[in-house]
Formats: structure tokens, C-alpha cells, sequence
């Protein structure tokens, strides 16, 4: 039968996928993978071949983009077609595009979810899940722009959280660091002066979620702003209003300062 | 070594968790595992505890949040324990006071993430991530009140997707549907008079996200309060405005009327 099925490889290294989607990869007549959306840091494309059995091609931005798929949209047209893609497949919104084609081809497709930064997050933070806003994402320095600090304010005034993801580029090594991201925020409050981001400003961040060792670190920016939290990928809350519980979390989980339990409402 | 590892089961059955989950609950001295907090439809436990070759303990929610998961905490202290957990661990906020809990006694916890329906409603329908909002539960008509309502003209105001989630009873088999919620919004309508949820607002309904056999329907509430969705569970997203890809997708995949286009910005 000829599909061409989606399937998350989750976070972190190459069993993050779920067994279904390691099923549906083995029974595949070709396997594509694209590494470029998101950093997976201790995944190895060998012991994913062993682990599946399978040969993997591995898919570029150029190939998806440019010529937007036509080497999986081919396969797809022969046979079983298994694309695997970091975290969930869509979070990343650049497949999309290869799911619309693939069904205006005559192709059928189906999906198969993986682990997403969205709820890893969620679960490592302790943070309610129905208290987040908007999320964003903070580019880098060269195309940075009011975006975030504007959806930060706009949760905030709702009394709800931000997720920010920082921009990476994964096969060239580039990743946006947590303390970059806070420096240009508190930059961008010198022009906007709305009392949004300062130095007073309770964050968490978290590098390496669904890692065997993520890094979790929650304090206001004048100490999170010189925090070392290791190795990539990386991700920044801001915090709306804190119930007692999740203050308590992020003592808990994230080393939060005592002085945090004065921003329980 | 005595740890509390909580470990995310995914979505719908028993192979919607990530190898490293199994892994991990095939090495635990004990394994604990509720299912009242979420629906996985095609669940069933003599097959999952065949595939992790161990003997699990169903947890009630009187264990958790009553008896403060005693049973857990008291396994935990004299070695490895598994409490697997339908979907991400904790999406659903219940099981924070556990590991806040088990940290409190000194014992370690890890989190092995799982597949949440956050991130799948996102992939199946093609809607992009960074335009949602707050999302917000639907509860059974006995605990109604204006909150819904509310979130869901907040975020329109914003322009903003709200994804509701709807109540359920998982070991009741109670299930509050798709058409019983937008009825009830539409009542609400009537008492509010925010022009926020009218027989002409679009919508997407899902049923059993990330089994083999997921509901799809996007429509305009006159049509879609009538629609048969099939077994639960279920999830409705009201969206704010639409990307001209996003209705193209809702066209494609969640079979939306060719009347959607005028709705793209």
C-alpha cells in the first residue's frame, strides 16, 4: 500500500519515538528523516538504524523546502514511505506544506505522535498546563524584533505564562542561548519601558528537556542572566501569576530561590 | 537504588509509549499506572503488561489524591518505581503534589516524557502552535459555568486558537461529547451576548486523537452540532484567525467546507 506516514521521533536520542512509530518505521519500504527542525543531542543515526533495522535517508532543508519533498513524494507514490521528524510532527510548522501535497497526490497519510517540547515543559516545570498564553519564538540577535517582549507583555497582563523557544540552527551548530535571549529582552525593555522585562523579573529556564539530565533553573534575571545551563537545546518561561503549587514546584524541581514564595497568589 | 520515575503512557494504546518508557518500566522493581485521568480507547492493560513482562498495580484516584498515593511513595523507598501515567505525566495537574511529595521524602524522580494531546490536536489539524491561546476544559453541564465562554472570546479577541478539552470520567465511561459542548456554549451565548459563539462560528471537532482512527471535522457550529463523531475521547477548537495554509489544511484533513476560504486572512 502506498502512504506516506509521519512519525515523531519525540525528544532527545533515538528512543524518545514511541513503539508504534518504531513499528511503522520497520515495516516501511523507505525511511526519510529530517534533523534539521530541532536538536536532538544524543541521538545517533547509527544506533537508530540498528535499533529500526532500517536505512535512513536523511532529508535536507533545501531538498524539503526548495523542492518541497518531491524525493519523499515519489517513494510515497511506490510504496510505504515512514518520514521521521523531531518532537511532535507539525509542532514545527514547516510539514505541513509536504502533508498538503502528499493528499492533493493521491497520497493517503496518517500520523504518529511524538514527545513534544509543548508538554515536556509542562511536566519538567510543574507549571498548569491551562495557565500558559500564546507561545514564541526568540530569534536571533540579527532578526530579533519587538515579538517576543510583545507576547510576553500581552500573557502577563492576562496573568498567564509564556513559553519562549529559542531559535537554533541545528546542523550548523547555532543555538540561541538562554542568556542571550534574556540580555536582548531587557535590551528591548530600555526601548519599550512598559516594566515588562526587568532585572526583577522571575524566568525559568531549561536546557536539554527529555534528556536523562535536564538542566532546570528558575531565579529572577539578574541571577538568571548569568546562569550556566550547559549544553543546548533550550527554552524560557515567563511566568504570568504563580499559584502556591507551582512556586512550590519550581523550589522543588528548579531550584527556585526562597524568595519566590512571595510570588504565590 | 530507590527512585520514582513517572513515565508518560502517550495516547490510545498500549504502544503509544517511547522506548525508553518501556525500557524503564521493564527494569523498575514496581509499577504502578492509573487510567482515570485520560481515555486511551484501544488500552488494554493484559497486553501492555505482556509487553513490559511485569505485573502492574492500577492506582485509584482515591490512592492519589486522597491516601496521597501512599502506596507509591512507600514502594519508592525501597527501590525502583514505575508510575506510568496516560498521555504526558503531567499535563493533567494532578500528579504535581505526588513528586512534590516524593522529593519532600527524599526521593529521587525522573519524568519520561510521553505523547499529550496538546501537541496532536496541533498535528492532526494542521493548525500552527504559536497561534493558540490558553486552553481551557469543558466541564460536565452539573459544574457549567461562564470560564469557557470567557477564555474562548479572550483569545478570539487576541486572534487566537482555544483548544477545549473536554470533561470526562474515564473509569465512569462518562464522556461530556462534542455536539452536548457547543450546545452549551451556544446557551451561554444567549445569557452573554458577546457575539463570540454563534450558529456561524467554525470550529474543529476531534475524536481518539493518535489511534488508527481519528475524527476529524471542521465546520460552522449550525452544521457541526449535528455531526456524528463516533467514540470518544474529545477535544473542540474554536480558531481565531486562520492562515491561508491553516484552512487549507482544514480542508484537507478535518474536512472543512470549500466556504472556509473566505475565512483566511
Amino acid at each position: 500500500m502506498n502512504e506516506l506516514v509521519f512519525i515523531g521521533l519525540g525528544l532527545n536520542d533515538e528512543k524518545g519515538i514511541s513503539v508504534k512509530g518504531l513499528e511503522e518505521t520497520k515495516s516501511a519500504d523507505s525511511v526519510f528523516m529530517e534533523l534539521y527542525t530541532s536538536l536532538m543531542p544524543d541521538f545517533n543515526l547509527q544506533r537508530f538504524e540498528a535499533l529500526c533495522d532500517k536505512k535512513i535517508k536523511l532529508i535536507s532543508r533545501h531538498e524539503l523546502e526548495e523542492e518541497n519533498g518531491a524525493v519523499i513524494l515519489e517513494a510515497a507514490k511506490k510504496g510505504k514511505v515512514a518520514f521521521l521528524v523531531p518532537g511532535d510532527p507539525f509542532i514545527a510548522t514547516t510539514h505541513v506544506t509536504l502533508r498538503v501535497d502528499a493528499e492533493k497526490n493521491g497520497i493517503k497519510t496518517r500520523i504518529i505522535h511524538g514527545t513534544s517540547i509543548i508538554s515536556a515543559i509542562v511536566s519538567l516545570s510543574g507549571l498548569h498546563n491551562y495557565k500558559f498564553g500564546k507561545t514564541v519564538t526568540v530569534p536571533f540577535p540579527e532578526n530579533f524584533s519587538e515579538t517576543p517582549y510583545n507576547v510576553i507583555a500581552q500573557n502577563k497582563q492576562l496573568w498567564l505564562h509564556t513559553l519562549c523557544l529559542l531559535d537554533l540552527k541545528a546542523i550548523e551548530k547555532q543555538f540561541l542561548g538562554i542568556n542571550q535571549a534574556i540580555a536582548m529582552l531587557l535590551e528591548m525593555e530600555k526601548k519599550k519601558k512598559q516594566n515588562v522585562i526587568t532585572l526583577d523579573t522571575p524566568a525559568v529556564g531549561i536546557a536539554r528537556a527529555g534528556s536523562d539530565r535536564p538542566t532546570l533553573k528558575a531565579d529572577f534575571l539578574k541571577d538568571l542572566g548569568s546562569f550556566d545551563f550547559g549544553e543546548p537545546p533550550y527554552s524560557l518561561i515567563f511566568p504570568g501569576e504563580l499559584h502556591f503549587m507551582e512556586v512550590d514546584s519550581l523550589i522543588a524541581f528548579a531550584g527556585a530561590p526562597a524568595s519566590f514564595k512571595r510570588l504565590a497568589k
